[in-house]
């Protein structure tokens, strides 16, 4: 059995292992913050590595914000990230504009989301429904049905549903969607978390809010965030980076670590702040295990 | 490999069929009728099995409508009904009354589905909030996040979680929900469909509405829907029958026909009015196979 090393309080070790690496990407969420709560000696900590030469990467699945979203956020709370953020949302409108292509007009995405997703798909060109927009955010009406139904109520151009985390999810637009995935449309999601973590609990992430969809079609979406390796590729075209000498930070075994140890990184480094607990991969057979782990990011100080 | 028997159009053996049963359990969506559309002979099919002395029940996992909802769609149709119907939501109520008897006051339930879910919680006596209260039918706020964490947007009373399908399902509902979950609450579904037949096509179900909370814990609720058999004892318990003379009508295989199988009736009998076609039972190694199928129910009359 793989054992991960315990780094907090072992100075040698620590340095030994920051050694190894030129690239750090990180998880933001139960990493560097909680919500709006920024954890102890996190810029400190970042800014230890930049010191040391170190390229640094934010690799987010949270697909409310886009990247200009999330330096303001970086902003606020202190920590320089110029450029250097990378989000599902747009993990997900890259592989849309570059990768799937579809033929114009036929490239319409309707969107199960918030603003993030939004901005994201504008960034690059890709036209879209749904989202935001007021007129899908009300109760399903009995006339819905046959409208629905018939298609008066659906756009012939789209081709595309994408689903992230939506704080607006209701039974119109997971109805509407579901009925373009009848038809015949690509099914792809920003992220599956689960859960979110805020507040010291959880709630529900955006593999919550899209499994409705999921459950009535009957199969799951393509997902463009972590563990999805098709994230991993596009941090890759866009920052260019030797696997092996980069290292995976991250809070949760099944999206981050997983997401480092699919990419084959040179290394995984789990940090405890977040949502799994270290009996998740200190037990006999746990499916990922992290390279090391901390208790906290801030540990990487000595 | 089991064979299913085609009955349209042979007098001689549905007449066979029939003789060999003295209870017909029928489901209503896709057998008896699709919405407010009623199926070709529907009536006269039901008055014939009537007139030879056949028990009929109305077996439906249609949550959102109570006993007593039904047996008002039942009379718009002109199809007798008296006493005869047994939904999901009765199904639920029964078994969180008769069967799970939490201790009062810890037995409230938080409802995430229709009225019809209240009504039967409210026939069998017990308290419930949630539901179709406009307090919870409204977007989240930011504040929520910490008030639902520090328990005090919570009822301390609330020990179940009872889903069924919701029209007005939101973020706000399923996080409190998953925060009861969270802290301990029983999990119950009326039932978990995925889809929900109208209007000439499908539409998300109660498994559908219920699947972003099931995602989030991680775990499926206890459904009290067919094919549960939890349901199946609650049938027998309230009207009494052979098991071996009696015959489940469906049309889905993994809810209807599975439900009959698995409660080892004497017979199942499918229609292809609803939601699954022939090719789903004939095809070889299908999971589910009726002992005979219909094009229609009308079909009976010969």
């Amino acid at each position: 059995m793989t054992k991960s090393q315990f780094l907090s309080g072992d100075k040698a070790a620590i340095d030994e292992f920051i050694d190894r690496f030129d690239v750090f990407l990180f998880d933001c969420d139960g990493v560097l913050w909680s919500g709006d709560h920024l954890y102890e000696k996190v810029p400190e900590t970042l800014e230890m590595l930049r010191s040391k030469g170190k390229q640094l990467v934010f690799v987010t699945n949270n697909s409310t914000k886009s990247r200009a979203d999330y330096k303001k956020k970086f902003d606020k709370l202190g920590i320089p990230a110029e450029n250097e953020v990378f989000g599902s949302s747009y993990s997900a409108a890259v592989y849309i504009a570059r990768i799937l292509k579809l033929p114009a007009p036929k490239n319409k995405v309707f969107v199960l989301g918030e603003s993030g997703v939004e901005q994201e798909l504008e960034s690059e060109g890709v036209p879209f429904i749904g989202g935001t927009d007021p007129a899908f955010r009300r109760d399903m009406q009995p006339e819905d049905f046959d409208n629905i139904s018939n298609g008066s109520m659906l756009d012939p151009d789209v081709g595309i549903v994408l689903t992230g985390l939506d704080f607006h999810s209701n039974y119109l637009k997971t109805a509407i969607a579901f009925q373009y995935l009848q038809r015949g449309a690509e099914y792809l999601a920003t992220n599956i978390d689960s859960t979110l973590p805020m507040s010291h609990t959880l709630f529900p992430g955006a593999g919550s809010s899209g499994a409705g969809l999921t459950k009535a079609i009957g199969r799951e979406p393509l997902s463009l965030g972590k563990p999805s390796q098709a994230m991993m590729d596009a941090v890759e075209g866009k920052f260019k980076f030797d696997r092996s000498r980069t290292c995976m930070v991250g809070d949760r075994m099944n999206t981050d670590i997983q997401f480092g140890i699919d990419g084959k990184l040179g290394g995984t480094l789990a940090v405890l702040t977040g949502v799994s607990k270290k009996e998740d991969f200190l037990t006999e057979g746990a499916p990922t295990v992290p390279m090391a782990y901390l208790n906290a990011l801030g540990d990487l100080l000595g």
